[in-house]
């Protein structure tokens, strides 16, 4: 393995273009299938060109970059992420990922190697769901796995649909919903996912780097309600009231109580409760709360985990309801199941991060990423996360260039083989 | 003592004038100085003329009706309470105070008693403070209490003045802010509110009257947050968070278990936590909370329970902001002194139940009336409490005639002597 020197200029400058366009905003708003993503889109382009890369767009509006390599009949590595962003966001979430897939090939490229497979870099449409309100709408379309009804969705600013969005991008949404893909009919040995890591773990403990050991999976209640009964504040007696907001806050300090002890014995999740209120048109300073409604989210990579917890929130929801009479109801469910990254590139990673010295640690993904769908395809799948300091979502997310280039040597050691 | 039969055809009658004009609308809306309460004080002028009493308005406004006594030497009965309800309101939460003392008057006189002393029923404005944010702005008037800038504070959904609304209503409020004062020139045995109970507790227990021990003084916080941090939720750890929401929720329980905890030592309270909301601006379905607006209202006949828990917010909120890394900004507070009730009237009022064969209990009112500024006057004040079937402040309230006519007998007897 040659240790690649990335291409850290040539990162800089892509960076600084994808944000160019934002110079008099706050934060980066590249919308899914809209403006601000197409632009990217086209940077993206630019770049592939300049590298003397193969380009493809798929009939979903996805583009790839290929660089060639000395055995092209062997199945290729894939790099890549999303070009979206939130509204007002940063400028890595997403695009880093991409980015690094270039950085990396320059890198070879300048040291004269010529990688043993065909290396594809991905940059993939509409992951982040405030958009429309899906998961991995881009890396699945790029997998041919959506289907007539997902491309009916709606953007949440526009109100359009998804299909109708697509084809404003050049997109071709009933070759989509046939199932068409341009990526689907070419083997692929694996998926590389570099992502800001979004929470401070790594900036915490001082690690540059942080390999991803599975993508977690997910229950999630969005319009959960406890339901009492309304009363005077001043006169009904602690026996005679049925207050839903303290049979709430009874539910949700007995579920971060439990998330605890899980961790104690070493078992790893997230718990989230938010989105409260009692609504605003019923409640009055001298009110004893009689509804409450509330938002829940919780996220393991252990499919036991996420079961445990939910059978935890029903039995403890009915134990509170009996004990204070009043009603729980949790509203409609939705649910992803977990995505384990592969154990031999984890390893991998792990060996080469070590190899070349780079400070880093194992570590889960709470939050979803399009790894996730080529995890769930059978597509071997590894992602790196780079430590951020501000979180994400946000236009203080922060990433430094020379963390972002650790990640990078790792991946280009990895793709030489 | 003489059992007077009260003129239950007359209440009955004085409460379907004062529905009257509510009959095509959701509940009643007796709105303070405005036509509302206006029209409920012209009906209070009709009944007093029927009866044949003298009849006086004060500069505020509040109406008198005097039933001359045979010593009219002697402090007199005042029999009262307020004629403005909350927006869809009930019928009963004010007016039956009111209706009540020309209810046993009526008895008095079918019965050819002439009572030893004069005894007033007084229609007070304003009690209810949905309208202006003040308490007791008709019962303080009526005793010269209010200043200058008592008389700006606004009504909530009008936003004139309390001076403007009062000159609307024919009152005067130069002279109201100079503290003249009808009911202050005259020397007052004793004053005597009737009033729905508000609570669940007459009516679980199956009695129809409650003996008023105090009314209770409290300590509120209208504006209260938690501050913390938001945060991604699938991405910050548990030993990262500072999330707002959980921290509210362990105030808020913690309290609730100390009420419980002075309820086992005999001592009573009322304490309520709600208006809980995380901003919908900054709020969203994956952040971790990183604020909580609520508001909390504790109240108690005592002082000293009113102290003690306030001591325990304090130090319990500083307990959680350390140990959570939050931050509690309780905001503005307001406070009242408890005001208890004379224990020669409601000692008296016991003996006159059991004697009368009422069912009936001693209890505090938890939430605040006309009979307080009274009692904080140095004047000796009792309430009864009337059983109530659906709580109040809404459209359903309810209260049984035979109840309230058990009552006025209490009350008639009384006001013999």
């Amino acid at each position: 393995m040659n240790d690649i020197l990335p291409d850290i200029a040539l990162a800089e400058r892509l960076f600084t273009e994808l944000a160019a366009p934002y110079a008099q905003q706050v934060g980066i708003t590249r919308d899914a299938y809209g403006p601000g993503e197409q632009t990217a889109h086209e940077r993206f382009v630019d770049t592939a060109e300049a590298l003397g890369l193969e380009i493809h767009a798929d009939v979903a509006g996805n583009h790839f970059a290929v660089c060639r390599g000395r055995d092209r009949s062997l199945p290729a590595w894939l790099i890549g992420s999303h070009l979206d962003s939130v509204p007002q966001g940063g400028n890595y979430d997403g695009a880093a990922g991409v980015v690094a897939g270039f950085t990396a090939i320059a890198g070879l490229l300048s040291a004269g190697v010529t990688p043993r497979r065909d290396i594809i870099v991905a940059a993939f449409r509409a992951e982040e769901s405030t958009w429309f309100p899906a998961s991995y709408l881009g890396s699945r379309s790029a997998l041919g796995q959506l289907r007539a009804e997902d491309l009916d969705v709606t953007r949440a600013d526009t109100g359009r649909s998804l299909g109708d969005h697509m084809r404003d991008c050049g997109g071709d949404p009933e070759a989509v919903s046939a199932g068409h893909s341009w990526l689907g009919q070419r083997p692929l040995h694996a998926m590389l996912e570099l992502h800001i890591e979004q929470g401070p773990t790594l900036e915490t403990e001082e690690l540059a780097l942080g390999i991803v050991t599975g993508i977690a999976g997910s229950f999630r209640y969005r319009q959960a309600r406890c339901l009492g009964e309304w009363g005077h504040s001043g006169a009904v007696a602690r026996a005679h009231r049925h207050d839903a907001l303290m049979a709430f806050c009874e539910l949700a300090l007995a579920l971060e109580q439990e998330w605890a002890a899980l961790e104690t014995r070493g078992l790893s999740a997230t718990l989230t409760v938010g989105q409260i209120a009692t609504p605003p048109a019923q409640h009055a300073f001298s009110k004893i709360p009689g509804e409450v409604g509330f938002c829940l989210d919780v996220r393991s990579e252990s499919p036991e985990t996420l079961g445990h917890l939910e059978r935890f929130l029903f039995a403890t929801a009915e134990r509170i309801a009996r004990e204070r009479g009043v009603r729980f109801d949790l509203g409609p469910r939705t649910a992803s199941q977990p995505a384990p990254m592969s154990p031999a590139l984890t390893e991998r990673c792990r060996t080469l991060a070590s190899e070349l010295g780079i400070a880093h640690r194992l570590l889960p993904s709470g939050a979803g990423h399009d790894a996730a769908t080529f995890a769930n395809a059978g597509i071997p799948a590894q992602m790196l996360f780079v430590r951020n300091q501000h979180g994400s979502h946000n236009p203080d997310e922060a990433m430094r260039l020379a963390d972002f280039a650790e990640g990078v040597r790792v991946i280009a050691a990895l793709i030489q083989a």
